[in-house]
């Protein structure tokens, strides 16, 4: 795939302008871990922040330092620096979780990179150090988890960012059998936050306004609702025996469909507000006092979530790359990311040969 | 079935002697509710303190003032006192929790009446005052569930004691579909309990040694191991995936059962003490403080958690009648004490003529 | 202060009126007690819904049905009625819950009469049933909590609604020495909810705009912040060390003081709506995802909890009764609302002459 | 102190044997940093598996390696490696966690390296890898916590092990001003994790059977009883207004406290196990199950809760250095040990002439 230690990696230009460049192979440094890449996905957050700007940002969270793209990396350890842990080997396989943090603050801490503290200490895959759309990835061995049998690269992938996120939003809803799930934005937190919900025990039903997305959701096996319907509270409160859903998550990032969920919510009921972006508006006796509801925020997972989910998924054969529609390789970037940001796919990955022959057999 | 506002009534004499009594049928008093029975259940608690012993207790918690026994009360509304809520209405078909609480304490007032503090206002049905082994049975309108639609009288009756306290125990435990439970002990409320925790979303197994419970758990889809096979620890490591179940529900009460639960939990896994009776000796070191265990004791579910049991059982189409082996009429009540004392049988319940005849027909 | 079995009872007219009428003390049926009234306390909601409208409502939660007036009673047991539970005897003291249940609903089992989801059977002391405002009340046995010494009978006033209010919504947000709490807005819920988080341990400020609250509660020992101040955020940011509070209670029920409450709040933090009325907007990414919050709609609470409140009280030597600025005869009740509406009070009650006696010598 | 790049360190020899010894003091590599060591607690533990047996084991978590002793240290950066986050400077003010962990297994990843599931990547200060009781010591910068003005260094040597672990365990209960403690053993954690309930907002009551220890918790404010009088649990009983504590703390590691505690808990209590070794044995049903309790297992804390009790000492102006009754210098080890191992005096801190200067003067 590679000859005389150069790789390939992309790199974005804004304006949806997508370069394929060449790059010596990096050798990992004391607790540093060389991956061979096998799948990387494509993030509706790439889209948003570096992808379709004119000018990406290059300073902050989301701030693009012109570094290989690809932040849900997933890949085969090929080397490894001094004062990694023994857990690691050669030939094991590995999620990159897609944030390194500074290991140091409260937040490193506690596992969850994502809120990290340092200015300077915390990076994201593909926007602030090189990400996994490359043959190779330089990583910290900090920010492995373990990929377990008999899930496949694809699959973790999807779990590096998006599923974990989906995973972190159903945890915080404490979420089982005893519950009735309502999931607001069927996009790919969205479906990811329902299938899970469904392992976790729950009776689950979408809502999405868009029929190409109630379409996938059917077919994965969640009942979804036409978000536009006049009617669609009042389906709600039958489908669910008149009392309402007990847990509604929001990935839609929408104020009306938050406000929805506010609505339908029984009495006590928990909401999780996920999906990024906009604002909410609500009467707070009626809808949040006088029914005892909870409502929490909730990020992307830390990564011993991470390690669970991962665990969860061979215990549930749930195996993550059904969301997967088009798998790409590293020079059919550009082809990627416009097939991606037309709306008119499923998740999209970059993945190796071997893996993208692998999934198209699976078909 | 009754004439001349007679009703028969089956009073337990002890050792092992059952009578058949005339009574005259009671007229309700305020806050008060005529039922006419339709499934009334047998209970182990029943063999061990009125049918076995010589000379019952008289007095305390477990003590049997000479009443109509039948703990496990499921009927239909046909007469109604004054100031009963207007919730209530003739024909209603409704399960009796199985203590009538003082509804002053502070135990009542969480609605866990079998908690109540108080000495004279606490009663049993079937113990201190008259219990369902009848035609009719007079209840407080305080104590009543309102058994939902498909569910059937024998549900309810199943409901009424045992299955309400398998629910509290996995409630205690909050389980989830993230679980792996281990539930040792596959008598009534063992069994109940490892249902209720599939529904719940959990992986199941149980541990029995007696062939014959094996054998009715395994019918009803739980996978069951031989507790007395030497090897089970290691069987039970290894069918979780090496980590050992998160969740351990102990309804043997025995002190061995209890010990194995704590020896292959996992880290962080949660234990549930239900079984009643016996002790327990444990390391605490490396059994519950370096794998940080938590160890719940659970008695019996409170009347709000018997509401939302018989609300989840309708949502997850799941039948109690199905651990129920053999249904008898009032008349035959002798008949059935000594079937379910010999241990030769699964659930037990006398049922009225309809409701029998129901459930014949529907083997 | 009766004579011939009349007693005095304040009726409510609109329009600022109010009135003082004859009734025949009322004889205990069965399940009900008949108090001795010896504190009343008037509370803001009896100024919005029944004092102040021209045309008060007639139906609905808030609707006033004419009876005696006064929904946080609390008096001495003088008669029982038959099927009364034995824990309550003549010359107990004791507190009203001000909400009359069903008792056969969801709600009514778990203790939260202020939810029961009957429309005929619950009824507010007060507003629906005679209330406390007069020299007997007839009560049901299910509604009252034990008194326990050395709390007085105007303690219990200010516990039967709104010190019980305050107290759960520090329930709802598990509040401890951990915590950093801030209260917005200091009327008698806010500086209930103070003084009780105190207690719970926490270190408590309180935000205000009015300057005669902001001093009644810093006499109380709650430092309170000027809600105008328009560096109010800074300071708040300052005080707790630079993190922010962890638990931010809103008892304003106003858009902005709520606002705040999600911009101060630390990561993680828990913010409760107990304060009724009007709306709040939002941003959802930066105030409740990205910093993990938990919002928790809090109602008034169940009787359980009540009880709970009043053995705490006791414990940690809190006795509310200190929130009283003035104590009135029922003879005085038109006094006693017009000073409580002029806004220039603190908490106002009418009370027995004995009780009224020892507050006055108290002071 | 130390000159030529030489440095002291205490090694211990078991029989009760110290040495002194030369060591170079070391450079820090990639993500390490040099302290130059300014206090260095004594734990019970050292006495246990290092300092009184013969032949110290080698191998396992207790194993001791023959490196430099002493696993409570504390001190000042004075040289920081590559790689290291730059949250750290020279001359930081810094408690080191007591393990280093691997890093990569899911215990590290949430901060709990006391349960690293790695056998190689896993070591303890001063019993595999270097510990405290030097000059200087070598650490990895993710074992750092930040020490907070104003505490002392002896102040973060008390919280590097023994006041981590009390307080894990009063984390587990969730105490608040709700509730009422029984801390069973009144040793270096018993001292600490009564003080912090105090802090939590609790009524705190310790229970030791050793007159010497009694006194010095008096002396440090906590109403202590005399394990070993025949009417302690009425005591306790009558103590706790007729109810029991609602939580217990055993930090005895003895079954007959446990046991107390079991008996005289009140209904819904929680029950933590801290304190190590030995056994317990109890009646499953009176004590478990009726009383409905939740018994804890709880180790030591994580790194993300040690950074948490820093900042909440600070809040709280506890100063732990008031349990410590004798400092020593390095060169005085061996008289430290003896003193120790005696058991006539309180915590026992070896540190820096400047440190125990300042420790003297402020008695």
């Amino acid at each position: 795939m590679t000859t005389d230690n150069i790789m390939r990696g992309v790199v974005i230009k804004g304006s949806r302008r997508v370069a394929i460049q060449d790059y010596a192979i990096p050798v990992p440094g004391v607790g540093e871990v060389l991956l061979e890449m096998q799948a990387s996905g494509l993030c509706g957050s790439d889209l948003r922040a570096i992808y379709r700007p004119e000018n990406p940002k290059s300073e902050g969270a989301e701030g693009y330092r012109g570094v290989i793209a690809g932040h849900e990396p997933c890949g085969k350890i090929v080397a490894i620096g001094q004062n990694v842990s023994p857990e690691w080997k050669v030939n094991d396989r590995v999620v990159v979780y897609h944030i390194h943090g500074c290991g140091s603050c409260r937040e490193c801490r506690a596992g969850r990179f994502i809120s990290c503290h340092s200015e300077t200490g915390r990076e994201a895959y593909g926007w602030q150090r090189n990400g996994g759309h490359s043959d190779y990835i330089l990583t910290s061995a900090a920010d492995l988890v373990r990929l377990l049998e008999p899930l496949s690269y694809i699959d973790g992938s999807v779990i590096a960012c998006g599923l974990g996120t989906a995973y972190a939003a159903t945890l915080r809803a404490q979420i089982s059998g005893l519950d009735t799930v309502l999931v607001t934005g069927m996009g790919p937190v969205g479906l990811g936050a329902a299938l899970l919900a469904q392992k976790e025990g729950a009776n689950v039903y979408g809502l999405e306004v868009d029929p190409a997305r109630r379409q996938a959701a059917e077919e994965l096996g969640i009942y979804t609702l036409d978000g536009a319907s006049p009617k669609v509270k009042e389906t709600i409160i039958e489908l669910t025996g008149g009392y309402g859903p007990s847990v509604v998550i929001d990935c839609s990032g929408h104020p009306s469909a938050r406000l929805t969920g506010l609505e339908v919510a029984r009495e006590w009921a928990r909401i999780v507000f996920v999906g990024e972006g906009g604002s909410v508006t609500f009467d707070v006796s009626p809808l949040v006092i006088h029914k005892s509801l909870t409502i929490y925020g909730s990020w992307v997972c830390s990564i011993s979530q991470m390690e669970s989910l991962v665990e969860n998924l061979v215990k549930w054969k749930l195996f993550p790359e059904k969301v997967v529609s088009h798998v790409f390789s590293v020079h059919e970037a550009e082809k990627a990311y416009a097939l991606f940001d037309s709306g008119k796919s499923g998740k999209v990955i970059i993945a190796s040969e071997e893996e993208a022959k692998r999934w198209k057999e699976s078909k």
